[in-house]
């Protein structure tokens, strides 16, 4: 089933000890989208400058994404520059130019509203209800949020967590949101805002997926080539959610059970994987469905006991 | 099979967000010696004061130990007190008072010479490998050891390693070992040292195993209370090595295969989730064989997918 997916396109520019690459295409939208191309029909809403290359759109084009919700606006593209640490573990943000993103008011199309399946990346909280407000009666909606939000939009970010059937963070926004140091604690306080799907993304060491009555842990695979991180999160949750959407299921009607979660949860860490194995997206261009079913057999043989 | 641990036998003082408490009951022989006797025989070389309670010995030996290794020498017994920090992740040593363990020389007694297993604790290399040298013939034999000798000990380190079946370090070890950054470039440099069997223990985030050909990621467990961190690495090599004594693994007939190696690690992570869940090794006073296959049941369901 189809996927709605909102959030940023944008260039970045990106220093790992494995290269430095300036002006590559990036954006939660575009990780979000990509990833989740390898699974369902997707249609993306986002907002664009002057200096978007039409290459750029083609390759999301080429990946079957819908394009109709992408606004072409008077100025630049939103651009990130960052420098990774050694281990790759950590970054820093060099500079942030928000350029047409700082005026994004996302519409959706009439085709989108009545689409199944919502993922909203991080941006602004109240933005992020908009848009769950836009959509008619989605089978599956949450999304992604970050410590600027947490810290000093709580109020905004808590209204938009009820409405959301699934939130993704990492262990450190987990802390934050929840105030408690341990996770367990943590999840169960932060599922009682409204997602009672959340999964804690935890980099090279997998993700913690937490639902009603368990938690899953899901650890991470040992990369041969590791390039550039950026990305990865949002590749887990186009992985994750592009996953759900395929297999149809909801909250509603007992879809949602353990252990195809803990599968959206795999398939989340291995395109979060494959996302880190080039610069930018660019693993996407070359990556087929049997590269990932390869990898989900990988994981099965590495985490057997 | 039954299993010879060689390390320090201490006191420790702990302050944790839990609590504090001072000289309770530590050190890596005695971790790694409770730990390992919920599988199999257990018989410990080590060094303790004059002010070694005869309470703390009856402990040990009320879990089945062999005590005939425990040398009694005029003086202090090794004294350690630390400082975890706000999330336990990390912690500050406060206070090293050798004592009596400056002048430690480990010497099997005879009975001990032709056991099968053989466990060394973090202690300087050169000892680990003249404990090595007085066993007969030992079905595997391994160890751990830490940054300290890594950096000051190199050469003998090496010559000791050479002569292991099996090591286990923690992640930032294996790269200062190794000189590699990477995981799996770090794990195959540590093997070709000599130990085929090769355990990244990753604190909370559980452990890998690496052996010929594949690699296992084993993800670690939350827990519901957490009090203190101290010694978990060695109830991890406990229940690691105590789970293989119990099979009777070894390298030269095939029974180190990799799923007996995978449930060895996933024992040690069990054995080290039970030791954060009270004051030093205060846990294992009242653990049983059923707890630990009731947590190995719950492994198996948190790691589905």
């Amino acid at each position: 089933m189809s996927l709605v997916v909102v959030g940023s396109l944008a260039y970045d520019g990106v220093a790992t000890p494995a290269g430095r690459h300036d002006r590559i295409l990036g954006g939660a939208c575009t990780y979000i989208s990509l990833a989740a191309s390898f699974f369902t029909q997707v249609h993306i809403v986002g907002i664009v400058g002057e200096d978007f290359e039409q290459a750029d759109l083609d390759f999301l084009g080429s990946r079957g994404i819908d394009l109709e919700g992408v606004e072409r606006a008077p100025g630049k593209t939103f651009y990130w520059r960052g420098v990774y640490s050694e281990d790759m573990n950590d970054r820093e943000t060099v500079q942030t130019d928000l350029n047409v993103f700082a005026g994004f008011d996302p519409q959706l199309p009439a085709s989108y509203r009545d689409r199944p399946y919502l993922m909203l990346g991080n941006i602004q909280p109240a933005l992020q209800r908009s848009v769950r407000a836009q959509m008619t009666a989605p089978r599956l909606a949450g999304g992604d949020t970050m410590n600027y939000w947490i810290n000093d939009y709580r109020d905004e970010l808590l209204a938009t967590l009820k409405q959301w059937d699934f939130l993704l963070i990492n262990d450190s926004e987990a802390r934050l949101l929840s105030g408690h140091k341990e996770l367990k604690r943590a999840a169960a306080a932060i599922r009682a805002m409204g997602p009672r799907i959340l999964v804690v993304k935890r980099g090279e060491h997998g993700a913690t997926l937490f639902y009603e009555g368990g938690y899953a842990n899901i650890p991470g695979v040992l990369l041969d080539t590791l390039k550039d991180p950026t990305g990865a999160g949002d590749s887990f949750a186009g992985g994750f959610i592009g996953y759900l959407a395929r297999r149809g299921v909801s909250l509603a009607d007992g879809t949602a059970e353990p252990l195809e979660l803990a599968r959206a949860a795999v398939y989340g860490c291995i395109m979060g994987s494959f996302c880190c194995e080039e610069f930018g997206p660019d693993r996407f261009r070359t990556l087929t469905r049997d590269d990932i079913e390869a990898r989900f057999s990988h994981y099965r043989q590495i985490t057997a006991f």
